[in-house]
């Protein structure tokens, strides 16, 4: 079992923590120190290692961070985790601070009056967000001063950082030997004077190197730093404990292995000027280079939009994964609906059999996120994790909302389905036929190139704002090839102005959230591709998106008079497609099943 | 009659002006000189002591540019005008350059390569516009020098600047009194530490003083220039000629008025920083201030978006402008439907008859921009206005565009409707449909505050789209009140990332243009509101846009079968609205066409 039911900290284990974290803040004179939950790879999950946050405010949130002062303690947390940190973390010592409403600068030149030096660690923030802070501050008599970590100081069994085996990633994958991405990237590098690149963000190292591992839960890879010279070879500083012959043998000789205790000298000794990511990158990173006197070109990483572009072997593998993935979800929504209208089960039950039937594929490497299984009310928290403590009975007559995905050798999996547990609520058919509009209508959008998400957000958005209605969310992301399920740079999103091009994946999922009464959610993944051509002299070159997900929709939960014919017609040759492509996979139970869910409307 | 059908110019007139200009150049020393269309007021419109690019080479286009060279003469030219120009310049001595895809820079370099100095008009360019070509020569031996315009001098009957009345706008109409608009502006110039501001644009100027004019066509504004100070207090330099003593009464104590000629010692007196907007004021103030060593501050015109946020009464005056222009619309196409499928009816004949239409409401004081009646395959030439040359006529069977608008006191209107000619042509209606699907979706639209134009644009063409159809053109413009009918900054396009607001007019005018064929446009204007409440505790506040246009559309072309039920609901309530405003105000004939013309589908 992948995922876990923890209720994961103990809220009295915090103030200590915090009296000895003061201490050693004394110790450095430090008038404060922040404590993000960032590690030095700026991703979404971190090793147990880099669990300081959590450890030391017993908040467990994938997003946020502590601000530390003599007398005082903010955990700056956004909206989706208001909840979640109330019951986490020790009130009398900890004060939840609404994020980003209230910006950091600004609370702590209202505590801080009198000024002082805030600790940070150069390894966990970027140039951009210290810069950021640092502007905002100017003025007052705060200053920001780079510290060893105070907490890896007190934290007396802090676990070891992982060392898991890196892995060569097959080429018939990944569609593009690393050779070729290497040589490619450099060129690029040549092409605008710079003579090598920081990479710091491990899924583009993976990607680069065609590489995966298993530092962190969820996402297959590997930590580590690396340096792309402009000749195309690679200098990959990483603890070797993870290195294995077969690896050696895969990256070849234009990849120097290092371990990560030479990153520092590796980086001092380069020749400029070398290209960072202000964004991403630690700014410890940019200070080596600095010290050293090389020049520093700021750009974004170099392999995130090659990385979004899919090759044909990745969009082969995603369609394999998707194919496999979509089995297991038909039977687990065949099982589901089955014994759940009985009564009895629970969100922790639903989590557990969702994962063993994806098991059940023999393929299944990881999930690609913990499954959000909300039931009733719990379906309105957009980022839901069950735990032991918050565990609620599936019941009759309420929705439930269950957001999964899994990890497969060939691709990355992320679905979501609403469905109704015995008779449906009468009243989420109009929002759950809205939110299927959207759905829709992105699913078969056509659109010119040189669009972004935010020119087609709407589309998804349009069917709700008709009746008043929104969700407080962006309408899909970019996923990665046995990747991060979440990948960018590519989003539907009012914020992205990144243009979609061929290849890139994408999640389609509009929602509705009523709070304390149920969640609504149905998403599928897309590929951007080229549309396929029409009939018509008129009839210009459009891009449009490949629907990657085959798993039918709850038709119960449909108000049918609500649709378009062009929306009906897109839905009943959905399910047709999906009961020809699942159907001849699945267990008799679930075929049976599966004719009445993929049964036209 | 406001609108005339003369071919313009005569081509044979530009060789002799071309040599008479070179001569000139060779006098002051220049390699080539710059002949935009604009006035130093950038407007749309020019009066025709502003002609010189008509004048010099004969091209009439409203957008445009010639740079003249000693051996070669370029006339830089849009996508609307590739026709156009062919007709009017002489190709032994004019040579036409699809413009903006070939750069201004890049050609002069090319025709250059000695480098040499190229003369500009100060008065006539932008910082903004010189700054970037200066920034694009670098590295050649071309310069930028600026001179006293050569045109000015070898044009030996150039007519004289216009010198029409200036006269007050009524209060009741503006909404809020001039002082009102002087002390709220000049108390934001305060908040950001500026001293005055210089206004350069008519139409600002005519909005922040309630007034009006009528120097140029179609826009009913005065040219002048004005300078804002941070006490409210406003200098305008304008010609006495135009100034009458109602004007001085309504203008009172606090607006100095001053000639024109005194604009150059009136800004080089200023205190600074002094504001100016270096999009659209003229080079030759910024060189005024900067001669003067008075500190200039860049920013928006000040005026722009008080201006785009309509006042409640500027919104009444819109409607009822709208209802009288509804009544004359609604007579043209009656009579339009009456006789033109007998044949023998031209393009002109239409023109003419509509303009007599608006004329016959007693209050129409311009039309707000020259018709555009393209019949059959003349539909499809976006920016098409008839002349005597290519008059064509109005065949039974084929589709008649008009795009048309009046000024009137209290409003300005803007509509295009398509209509077949007897019966309609069958392959037009699923286009036709598809646009009306587009212009329905922004009619409906409710939609979060904080977005613009760039987030709604893919709504108008989702249904084109789908079909591997686009227009080529923004979906709506801002819309001014009794000023231009092309007002910024809102703007309902891909471009546009100006938020909408309340009170804001745009026009919403999807389009389908078949080349050679037919072009469809069905346009309403429409002003940004608050969304009327809903029912249900989820309904979110939300903005939506009021229809100001009140006129049917061609129902023989529209393919029922591809509407939606809120689509078909949209169409029957908005012509159902169209009867009950309408159908009292129009003689028993139209009444009698009307009640067809509005039949539910």
């Amino acid at each position: 079992m992948f995922q876990n039911f923890d209720s994961p900290t103990q809220p009295q284990d915090g103030p200590p923590r915090l009296a000895t974290l003061r201490e050693e803040m004394a110790r450095q004179g430090l008038a404060g120190f922040l404590v993000p939950r960032a590690d030095a790879h700026q991703g979404e999950y971190v090793a147990p290692h880099d669990e300081r946050l959590a450890w030391l405010t017993g908040f467990t949130g994938s997003a946020g961070f502590a601000c530390i002062l003599t007398d005082c303690a903010g955990v700056f947390i956004d909206g989706r985790y208001r909840v979640q940190v109330k019951a986490q973390v020790d009130p009398a010592h900890f004060t939840p601070v609404p994020w980003p409403e209230t910006k950091l600068a600004d609370w702590l030149k209202e505590k801080l009056p009198q000024g002082g030096a805030v600790g940070i660690d150069p390894m966990l923030h970027t140039p951009e967000q210290v810069e950021t802070l640092r502007t905002a501050l100017q003025g007052s008599q705060i200053s920001l001063r780079e510290v060893d970590n105070p907490v890896d100081r007190i934290w007396p069994d802090q676990p070891a950082p992982p060392t898991a085996a890196i892995t060569p990633y097959p080429e018939a994958l990944a569609g593009v030997p690393h050779a070729e991405k290497r040589a490619r990237l450099a060129a690029d590098l040549r092409k605008a004077g710079q003579r090598a690149a920081v990479l710091t963000l491990p899924d583009s190292i993976a990607w680069l190197l065609n590489i995966r591992g298993s530092d962190i839960a969820r996402n297959p890879v590997p930590h580590a730093f690396a340096v792309l010279h402009d000749d195309g070879h690679v200098t990959l500083f990483t603890d070797p404990a993870k290195v294995s012959d077969a690896l050696r043998s895969h990256l070849g000789p234009e990849v120097t292995l290092r371990p990560d205790s030479a990153l520092a000298a590796g980086l001092r000794s380069l020749l400029g000027p070398v290209r960072l990511d202000p964004a991403s990158a630690p700014l410890w990173v940019l200070r080596q280079l600095e010290e050293a006197g090389i020049a520093v070109a700021r750009a974004e990483d170099p392999c995130i939009l090659p990385k979004a572009r899919k090759t044909d072997a990745e969009l082969e593998g995603a369609r394999a994964a998707h194919h496999r993935d979509a089995v297991a979800m038909v039977e687990f929504l065949a099982w589901l609906d089955a014994e759940a209208p009985k009564g009895g089960l629970t969100e922790i039950d639903v989590v557990k059999q969702l994962e063993g039937f994806r098991r059940a594929t023999g393929q299944l490497r990881d999930i690609s996120f913990d499954t959000i299984a909300g039931a009733g009310p719990h379906g309105a928290i957009v980022h839901y994790r069950v735990t032991e403590d918050t565990n609620r009975p599936v019941q009759p007559g309420q929705l439930l909302l269950i957001d999964s995905g899994g990890q497969y050798l060939d691709g990355t999996t992320d679905i979501t389905r609403t469905v109704a547990i015995g008779d449906a609520p009468e009243d989420a058919r109009a929002p759950f036929t809205r939110v299927l509009q959207g759905m829709i209508a992105i699913s078969r959008a056509r659109f010119p190139k040189g669009l972004a998400g935010r020119d087609l957000d709407a589309l998804a958005r349009y069917p709700l704002w008709l009746a008043g209605q929104d969700y407080d969310h962006g309408t899909g992301h970019g996923v990665g090839a046995y990747l991060s399920v979440h990948e960018g740079p590519q989003r539907l999103s009012r914020l992205s102005t990144v243009p979609l091009e061929p290849g890139m994946i994408l999640s389609n999922e509009p929602g509705y959230y009523r709070e304390g009464a149920f969640g609504i959610r149905t998403e599928n993944l897309i590929a951007v591709t080229a549309a396929p051509p029409l009939d018509g002299a008129d009839a210009r070159e459009m891009l449009a998106f490949e629907t990657l997900t085959w798993v039918p929709i709850d038709r119960r939960l449909i108000d049918t008079a609500l649709l378009s014919a062009g929306e009906r017609d897109w839905l009943n040759t959905y399910h047709a497609r999906v009961a020809e492509k699942v159907g001849p996979e699945v267990s008799p139970t679930a075929q049976a099943w599966l004719a009445g869910a993929t049964a036209p409307i």
